[in-house]
């Protein structure tokens, strides 16, 4: 089963106050470039893995999607996200997503944001979701960025002789568990490469159409002088694919 | 103009001195997994960019296509890819791959070896070589990693809080001139993030098929403890792509 953070209240008290659980969607600075990534959702059907407070449904739904299902692990996540909504044309369920089996050839977009890199089971996560979608339909997501879930002790320093800002890279190529303190101490995340990410695409049956590095535009930076880090490594890694 | 540092005469006598001009192909570590990603070259017309000594026309030839056009910028590299074959199956030209007009749907594979990453014009160079390819032909290619061509002063360093070996990362998102001393002192590259590689050749026509960042097997490895770096970061990128 995977970690489930978000029903440790330690973890959760602090996750609830970040900017892109108290302001939705427009609190994620990379939400206008995922948007972008989304087709046209009118009498769409959806699926949304990760759902978390339902930002997304909620926004789905708000853009015509004929309906959506959010699954999320978190007791705590859904009772929020039930609490926030009484649309019918949204359902909101219980699962893992480290076992989750879909239907087949029912969603015209599945999305995902920031929740794939806690997940083991990806390769079989990746082929369920390619199953469920209708050919043509598409799947959109963000994880964090390979560069970024790396090192095994994760730093960004001064680096003495040069004075540049510096982010410490070790072990890009191993693979695996890493861990974190944000929210609380030792939340597990899985490091994958970009070229595993890519090739689970490839080898699923989808074709890449949309591919970024989140990084802050020249304004975003001016008002935001905390992204300066975003030059140094892209924290996100947004994708978008079309099922074959 | 590109720089030309292979007709630059301290550069040349030191770059000859290396496994993969030596050797040829197999003094090429990555070679295998890019090998993995060309098709069936039996009578194929074959555009091989920045080709250098010629290592991979000759091999083109020798797995049985009709014609290969090397093209480089070097005298010195042409003198010697000339004198290492009397074959009249491959035609050596010199050229700038930053002005090179190619001819229209005449190629049924476009290969490039670590060369892509010395060029500032490489958008307009991606729309020619997409133009020149036949529907379904593919374009191969190398270059240095992203990850590897991003620092401003490339520092590969052992971190003194937890030991690891660790390599620099800084400017990652900031593109353009990064000078190393390789061979010899100043040589000049381009870096380009992950995602302008990608688009590149998304928006200029292409399907992406083959993504490695190159890897060395335990058993390499275990031969050679040099590559050990190559966990910590990658320093090839090697793509594939076919045309619409």
């Amino acid at each position: 089963m995977s970690q489930n953070v978000y029903d440790q209240q330690e973890f959760f008290e602090n996750y609830i106050k970040i900017n892109r659980q108290t302001e939705g969607l427009d609190g994620a600075p990379e939400w206008p470039k995922l948007h972008a990534m989304i087709p046209d959702l009118k009498g769409a059907k959806i699926l949304d893995l990760g759902c978390g407070f339902g930002w997304f449904s909620r926004f789905a739904r708000s853009e015509g999607a004929a309906h959506v299902r959010g699954i999320d692990l978190s007791t705590n996540m859904l009772t929020k996200a039930r609490s926030m909504t009484s649309d019918d044309g949204i359902t909101y369920e219980q699962a893992d997503l480290e076992d989750v089996t879909l239907p087949e050839t029912e969603y015209d977009v599945v999305f995902s944001s920031l929740t794939l890199h806690y997940l083991t089971g990806l390769p079989r996560l990746m082929l369920e979701i390619s199953k469920s979608l209708k050919p043509g339909g598409k799947f959109v997501f963000s994880v964090e960025h390979p560069m970024f879930t790396a090192p095994t002790t994760p730093s960004l320093t001064v680096d003495g002789e040069t004075g540049r800002k510096v982010w410490l890279v070790d072990a890009y190529q191993r693979e695996g568990p890493r861990f974190t303190n944000w929210c609380m101490e030792g939340v597990r995340k899985q490091h994958r490469t970009l070229g595993t990410y890519i090739n689970l695409l490839l080898d699923s049956g989808f074709r890449l159409t949309d591919f970024v590095e989140w990084c802050p535009s020249e304004s975003e930076l001016s008002e935001n002088p905390n992204f300066e880090v975003e030059l140094v490594r892209p924290t996100f890694l947004l994708m978008g694919a079309t099922k074959n």
